[in-house]
């Protein structure tokens, strides 16, 4: 007798949409042995620590950071974060200098490959930012920094579709995007944040300080 | 034989501090039996319940927030915050219904009167900035939320001292400053943060992301 087994179905299609997602982000997975000793020093002036965020550097919810390409002025202020792993919005492979940084802090790097275009011929493509909301609502992900290039538009769009599922309504999700993005607003990146139907992704758990606390 | 008693002249002398401290912050006590029921829903546009933060809203570090003046639009939002208390830095009263809001969710109130002078008629009171600074660190104090009329230059100000005391470059806290301030960023915002003395206040223990995780 044949039987019709529907999990069956469930789990050979959640293979394929893991199989999909995982040719939209490319990771570097970190040895499995990590140092976790005490880390090196940061920079010292004179006799003073002095720590360096990267630019447009922000705090978006409990275990989550953004802001734009860190260098390496900007290590030892990412150590104080403890993070678990980097969300990366650009298709350039990462520098040597910021990869062995990774490994050797135990960070795992998600890579989404979108173009950074300039208006008029934008085109964020909706299925990898949603990839990326996923692993970003993961918390065994977190600590996590979100980063593009200068922290303004990818990772504008990312957290602005994060604060839709925060239930956040769309003038403050645009003006949190504004804020970083200053001069260099873009419409076309507000209305992809109004258009992305998150529908899809809400029964994911979240544990936000604006819906858990 | 008398016995001169060091100690006690310290416990004088603190007491002699905190009284001073008192006479610059106003504080409203909330009820000590508090109801921690379930709050009220918030606004329902059509099915979906919409959150407003308050402008200018943003996270600052681990159970501490900042915003521009929140009004009642914003209750729902800031009660899903779970705030233990409200640093306010102006000299006006609080309106009724915020008082109200944070007495039925069991909110303290720091009030601390600093004028929102305009340049070139500025003079933010150090010591003010240093009591609230006291409070902001007071982990008892948690999740609490900063605010004065528009977010911008008391609130920065508060913000940029708190970022010197974690260490923070020069840099990095005038860029953050601006971001919140943007076409109104005061020069003599930025020199107050930079000359302001942390000294007095680095054996204060502190729990945030940046220096603790």
């Amino acid at each position: 007798m044949k039987v019709d087994n529907p999990s069956k179905h469930k789990i050979q299609q959640q293979e394929e949409e893991e199989e999909e997602a995982e040719q939209m982000c490319r990771t570097i997975e970190v040895a499995s042995v990590v140092d976790l000793s005490p880390q090196p020093a940061p920079v010292v002036t004179g006799d003073e620590v002095t720590l360096i965020p990267p630019l447009n550097f922000s705090m978006v919810d409990n275990g989550i950071f953004r802001s734009g390409f860190p260098d390496s002025a900007n290590f030892s202020f990412l150590q104080t974060l403890r993070l678990r792993s980097i969300i990366y919005l650009c298709p350039e492979p990462y520098p040597e200098a910021n990869t062995e940084f990774l490994k050797s802090n135990g960070i795992k790097l998600f890579q989404f490959a979108i173009e950074g275009h300039k208006e008029p011929f934008v085109n964020i493509p909706e299925d990898m930012i949603r990839e990326a909301l996923k692993v970003l609502l993961d918390v065994r992900n977190h600590p996590v920094l979100i980063h593009c290039k200068r922290g303004k538009h990818r990772t504008g769009c990312l957290v602005g579709c994060l604060r839709k599922l925060q239930k956040w309504c769309l003038s403050s999700v645009f003006d949190e995007y504004q804020r970083f993005a200053a001069a260099k607003a873009r419409v076309s990146d507000q209305r992809f944040m109004e258009l992305f139907d998150i529908s899809s992704l809400k029964h994911l758990p979240m544990s936000f300080s604006c819906l858990k606390r």
